[in-house]
């Protein structure tokens, strides 16, 4: 596996790959990888001869009094992960050269973004859109994974791709669970023995949602409801929001049907934890 | 010359036509061509082997009052002029192809966007920086050709290729005047004979402002000055701006220096006429 650092780098190694007829898959995360970012790796090389993973904390999609300097960072672990999973590009960019003094340019993907997690991170998904099309430019890849952990985001960014008439496939990737059904999340990381202990609850109430629905609940209220008591069962847990839109524009529903989004955020300790579930009714 | 309408057979047609080898030229136009089109026409073939022109008179860059229902259009001359100057493909989208009812995704450089024109358009830069990406990703041009007059579309372009890591070489051309030294624009058309007359007063005080600067004059304020004389001398034309900034960030100078753009906006009966010239000091 080759570590490329520099823009123009990463450009000339994708540029010649392509031009070999050697169709690339990316796989982009901030790093700490765990166990869900390296099944967006192994079904990245099951699908496309080469892989480049690339790893970046992206300061754009964090807002002043959020973690962007505590998120958890470990290169050399990710680098052997990276490898081990399939990778043979590992993009490592650098925020200076990513974001050069005089930057200004973004991507928005408008009525989206400020709802479930853009409502309380304000401005995150504007450093999404942009940073993903800034890596999309750059790595050239023919397909992109993406975790269904981070439903909002993939729904976005398949929306950039649509409306700007992009030509690139994204895949997205079933969330991979803890043996307790806790997501996996880089942000875990933050949690102690007994908040981590708690952090089930997410899990739960998103279990509690598919019994009401399957047993014919309706009612988003009602299915809110009964999520809210699952999470409030957990001292340690603070709501952030509790929503059940529709799987394409991201609205509230009022009485659930089609394809819809169940989807959560629950502050535990100093972690910010989200998990949601896609269901068709 | 072909003519293509879909979006999805452009794209095939790019595709075809890269993967045989062969660089694409891309002029985007509003149509209406006049020889300022057809100059940037020439010199993208000149250029490339291939050259796709195209033809969209973008509804989001015109604002709510402006002129996008009246915007002059004529695809049967602008077809015999586009082949005749060297065009291989016209792409002619259609609008409901470009912006489907749920369109929600914008391209925005700040900064350098609500300035100069930006000020009084409000959101037109937005709608250009939007279509030109979705343009570029359609035709996946190696270099695309855009006129002089529109300095600040040209500016903005630049800057967003190059913070969106963009591989796409912006090749401008210089500014085409008639032989009173009117510029040549798709918007003379509303101007009747009288008015048309008078608009050569933008010429007249770019020209005087080059005098100034040429004879030693540094102060923003006092060639400004003299530029709103010679509008003023006119009875038809009423002032949107008259602007001296430097080059790259567009911000207004006091004391001229280094790369510095004069710019200006002055409306004559219906028309919004713009020019502007570039001075290294």
């Amino acid at each position: 596996m080759e570590t490329i650092e520099s823009i123009l780098e990463m450009k000339a190694w994708s540029s010649t790959t392509k031009a070999q007829g050697k169709k690339i898959a990316f796989v982009p995360t901030m790093g700490y990888l765990h166990k869900g970012h390296l099944e967006l790796i192994k079904k990245a090389k099951e699908r496309c001869p080469r892989v480049v993973s690339s790893i970046f904390v992206n300061p754009k999609q964090f807002g002043p009094s959020e973690d962007y300097a505590n998120y958890p960072r470990n290169l050399e672990r990710d680098r052997e992960l990276a490898e081990w999973a399939g990778t043979d590009v590992l993009f490592v960019p650098k925020a200076e050269e990513m974001y050069p003094e005089d930057y200004s340019t973004y991507v928005e993907v408008e009525e989206l973004s400020d709802v479930l997690c853009g409502a309380s991170r304000e401005g995150h998904f504007k450093g999404v859109a942009t940073v993903v099309m800034k890596l999309f430019n750059i790595v050239q890849p023919y397909e992109a994974f993406f975790g269904e952990k981070d439903a909002q985001q993939l729904i976005i960014i398949r929306k950039m791709i649509k409306d700007l008439n992009m030509d690139i496939k994204i895949i997205s990737v079933p969330t991979i669970r803890e043996t307790d059904g806790v997501a996996l999340s880089s942000r875990n990381k933050y949690l102690n023995e007994e908040e981590r202990k708690q952090a089930v609850c997410l899990y739960q109430s998103i279990l509690r949602a598919k019994e009401m629905i399957d047993s014919g609940e309706r009612s988003a209220e009602k299915i809110k409801a009964g999520m809210e008591k699952v999470i409030k069962e957990k001292p340690l847990a603070g709501i952030d929001y509790i929503e059940i839109v529709d799987a394409s524009k991201l609205k509230k529903l009022d009485s659930i049907s089609g394809r819809v989004l169940v989807a959560l955020s629950v502050k535990i300790g100093k972690a910010r934890l989200i998990d949601n579930i896609m269901v068709e009714v």
